[in-house]
Formats: structure tokens, C-alpha cells, sequence
């Protein structure tokens, strides 16, 4: 069924203490897309400027993903650069320009209104809500969000967070969201804003998904080498709005397992820089993987 | 299968946000056996003072620990008191006071000389030593260790970490004695070094179990209150070799289920002050507790 996510698309630098790399294709819809585009067919709503060429447009070409929603506006796109040190579970902003993306207003085309699933990627609360409301009729909606809207524009974000059904966050942002540091209080508590499925992204150590019935929790596969976390959020919701997409399957068992794809695709793209390893991708190595992770946490009664 | 521990027992005061308590009976060796003797009769190796009353002996009689071996000696027990704020992921030490346990010289009663399960206490490795090669036969060897013997005995703690078939550790520690960050290769590193089984606590995360073919991760349960994390090591250490013990199952199947099982004692262990709620487990709730991990983790292929 198909898929639509609306972001970022940014020119990434980053620096890791394995390497740097300038300049390259990033930003929340990016990853997003192109991880769930192993699993269905993708829409993007975003902004880029005049230097995003028909090569950069190519990244998505060459996979399923219908970019006709990312608009191309005079001026720069939207740039990052960031440095990663130490255990690397924390990026330092070097530097933000904003440029085109300061603007963005999100124009969803005609061909993408048939949507089913719709994945709101961390911008603007009150853009996200305008999105949300331009779609009644979804199988389901998913939201990300970042410290800087909890704590900046605390209203707005209650007022989309009470129309979504799926809230992806990371574990500080759900404490600091909830106001609660016990992560099942905090997950409780944000469940009665809105998102009756939360999905909590705990970095190396896995992730937790809340349900209105029940917890799962699963330990991250354990990598040989890290080499960029950059977009590894995104990758994770990707993954695992693009199983629940090409399943159209909602239920608790298919929940589950959409997390643990989810972590699978968040797993391959901290290997190498940027998008090269999403791109990258053989037949048979998100099952195997899949795999791996059912036998790291398997044990019996 | 007799399980013998070596370690301290110590009086603990200790502050987290949820109240405070004043010289509670405490140590590695009394959070390890409490929680070892719901699966195994337990035989312990220590040292109190003369403060150490009939009464605080009591606290082990009233389960199947053997105590002839704590030793009481001249001199006051040793003393430790704690602070734990905001997540509680790390105490503040306010004070502590070694007293006879500065002297401590671990003698085994001859009831004791046909244990086949050895856990080795965070002590001195060159106690650790001694008492490790005072059992030439047994069926399985255990030690933990901290900091404080990582940086300031590495020579010492190498030695008895040749000799031992398992080590339980946490997380930072394993890093530290590994110098490696990446948890995988700091696993692999210290298999070198001697305990070809690997249990790597990660507090609210769960913990890792690295063996020579496999690798185990579970996630951690997710409790309602933490009320204080003192001992939670120890006991989780408890529950995996009381469970060997019990079992006398070495093999990979049965080191998860025994993972499992130190998880489930340890989030027993935090829910409540000191022993408390340790002593107070009612029949069924460790079984209950398992299966609940086993539901919080299980997902289809």
C-alpha cells in the first residue's frame, strides 16, 4: 500500500572517528524513504534548492520512490554538519543552514492523495497537522519529533500528536515529552495524548514498542563497526512504516515485527557513511538479518 | 548442585529519591546468595565484625545459605553509604568504611571443599586467586570485578581471569577492560583472556551473553518503580548461577535461560529497598516474572 513521508532532504556533512564525508544527500525523508523503499512503493513531500541536481533526484529514481513531491524552490537547500565522537550515541551540530527549508510549505500532488500510510517526519508541528489533516481517510499515521518543538512549540505538537495513531521518538524525547523519567510512565502518559502505538528507539540497545495491549522490547544487533549514525532514526521508522505498508497488517504480531524490521534497516546504515549502504543492499540480507536478530534474543521457557 | 560464593557483606546506608535506609545488611556476597538460594543451596565465604549480630546472621538462615563461613572477627563490618538521584542509572558513594573487610583473608570451611559452582565476589583478585585454585574440580567458575581492580590491579586480575570459565560484568567495565568501545570486540577481547563465557550487564537494558558459538541479548524488563538499584548486580549474578547450579546445565540453551533468570532476580532486587523484597517472594513469582520476559521479548519470523 503505499507510503507517503514528508521531511527534510539536506546536504549532510559529517564527521566521524572513522572518516568524513562532505556534502552528501541526507535529511529525515531521505533515509526514511529510501529504507522503506525495500519494503513498498514511496511518496515524498519535500523542499530542495536550485543546487539539488537531477543526479541528487537520482538517488531516489533508482529506487521505488515517487519524488514528483519534492519541490524545487529558488535559493539553497537545507545543510547540516554534524561531528560524532567518542561512543558516537550523540551528534554535535557544527553548523545548521536552514535556506529553503526555513520556507517550506508542503504541497502533497494530486497522484499522491491515494496514500494509505502516512509517515510525518520531524518538522514543524503545525506543518505536520496541516499534512495530517490533508489525509481523513489513512490506515494508519506515524509522527517523529525532536526536543526542539517539545520544548518550543508544546501546544502545536499536542495538537497533531492527538490525530496520529503511531508516535516514533527516542527515549529522551519520550521522557521529555511525558515529563516522566520511568519509561513505562512515560510511554502511558503519551498514549493519552493521542498515539495509541508507541515506538520507542533506545539507539544501540534496541527498542521498545508500546501497544494499547501489550510491550515488546527487543536488545539492537550487536554491530562490528559503527561507522555514521547519521539518519539511523529515520532508517528505523522507514523500516518500519514500509513493512506495515506492504503488509497492511496492523495487528500486535505484525507491530512486532515491523520494529524488528525497523532496527534490521537502522542496523545496515550506521555501517557507512550517509545513504551508501541503504543504496546498497542484496537480495536476501534484510531476511538475513531479520534472522540474525531472532536468534540473538531467542531463549526458551 | 552446591554453589559457593566469595564477597563481602557489608551494612549499607543508602539514599535514592524513593526514601532512605540506615545500615541495612548488605555486600556482594549477601545480594548474590539471597538471591542464588531460590534455585540452589548456597554455601558463603566472608568476613563481619562483632557488630554483626545472631540476628543479622538470621537474615541468611531463614533461606538455605550455609553461613559457618562468615567468618566474625575483632572490629566493626564493613560500612558503605550511597546516594542515587535523578535515573539512578549510577550511586554517589558518601562514604566508605572497610573496617574487617580491609583484612579480609577468605577461609573455606571444609563443609565446603565439594562445591561445584564457584562465584567469585568483586574482592581483591589476589584473594579471587586463592580461592579459585583451592577448588581444582569444579563444574563451573565465576567472577565479577570493578574499576577500582581493572585500572589498579590489571596484572593480578589477569591472573585469576585465566582461571575462570565466566565473568559477569557490566557494561562500562567490560569496555574498560577490553579498551575497546564497540561491545562486540570488547567480548571477544576478554574471551581471550580467559572466561570463554561472557555476561554483560546493562543495567535497564538488559544485559548480553557471549558464549563461544552464540550471542544472547535480552532486553530489560520494564518495571513501575525503581526504588533502589542497590546489590541488582549481584543478585542478577545469583540468579544465573543459582540457576546453573540448580540445573547443572552448561550448555548454550541453558546459559540464556540462566541470563533470563538473573534479569528476572535483579528486577526483583531494585523494586524495594536492600534485601527486602528478595526475602519476601511469594511461590510462582520468579516463573511469572520469566514468562513476562519471555512475552516482552518474542516476536515471529
Amino acid at each position: 500500500m503505499p507510503l507517503l513521508v514528508v521531511g527534510s532532504v539536506a546536504f549532510d556533512s559529517i564527521h566521524t572517528p572513522h572518516g568524513e564525508v562532505e556534502e552528501v544527500v541526507g535529511g529525515s525523508a531521505t533515509y526514511f524513504s529510501i529504507a522503506a523503499s525495500w519494503f513498498t512503493p514511496v511518496r515524498v513531500v519535500a523542499v530542495v534548492g536550485e543546487d539539488f541536481s537531477e543526479e541528487h533526484f537520482g538517488i531516489f529514481r533508482q529506487r521505488p520512490i515517487d519524488s514528483q513531491g519534492i519541490e524545487r524552490v529558488p535559493g539553497r537547500t537545507f545543510r547540516w554538519k554534524g561531528k560524532y565522537v567518542g561512543d558516537m550515541n550523540q551528534a554535535q551540530t557544527l553548523d545548521t543552514q536552514l535556506n529553503v527549508f526555513a520556507e517550506f510549505l508542503p504541497k502533497i500532488p494530486p497522484a499522491y492523495r491515494d496514500s494509505d500510510f502516512l509517515f510525518l517526519g520531524n518538522i514543524d508541528p503545525v506543518l505536520q497537522l496541516k499534512v495530517r489533516q490533508a489525509f481523513p481517510a489513512l490506515r494508519a499515521s506515524a509522527l517523529d519529533t525532536m526536543n526542539y518543538w517539545i520544548q518550543g512549540m508544546p501546544a502545536e505538537l499536542a495538537k497533531v500528536l492527538a490525530t496520529v495513531d503511531i508516535l516514533v521518538i527516542n527515549e529522551t524525547e519520550a521522557r521529555m515529552l511525558s515529563g516522566h523519567q520511568n519509561l513505562k510512565t512515560a510511554a502511558r502518559q503519551i498514549q493519552k495524548l493521542g498515539p495509541r502505538t508507541l515506538v520507542v528507539k533506545r539507539g544501540e540497545y534496541g527498542a521498545t514498542l508500546f501497544t494499547q495491549h501489550s510491550t515488546f522490547a527487543m536488545p539492537g544487533l550487536l554491530l562490528d563497526e559503527v561507522h555514521d549514525p547519521t539518519g539511523a532514526g529515520d532508517t528505523f521508522a522507514g523500516g518500519f512504516m514500509g513493512y506495515l505498508a506492504q503488509t497492511g497488517d496492523l495487528s500486535e504480531p505484525n507491530l512486532r515485527r515491523a520494529a524488528v524490521y525497523g532496527s534490521v534497516m537502522g542496523s545496515f546504515a550506521v555501517e557507512k557513511f550517509g545513504l551508501q549502504r541503504l543504496l546498497q543492499l542484496a537480495p536476501g540480507e534484510i531476511e538475513a538479518r531479520y534472522r540474525e536478530l531472532k536468534s540473538l534474543s531467542q531463549f526458551d521457557v
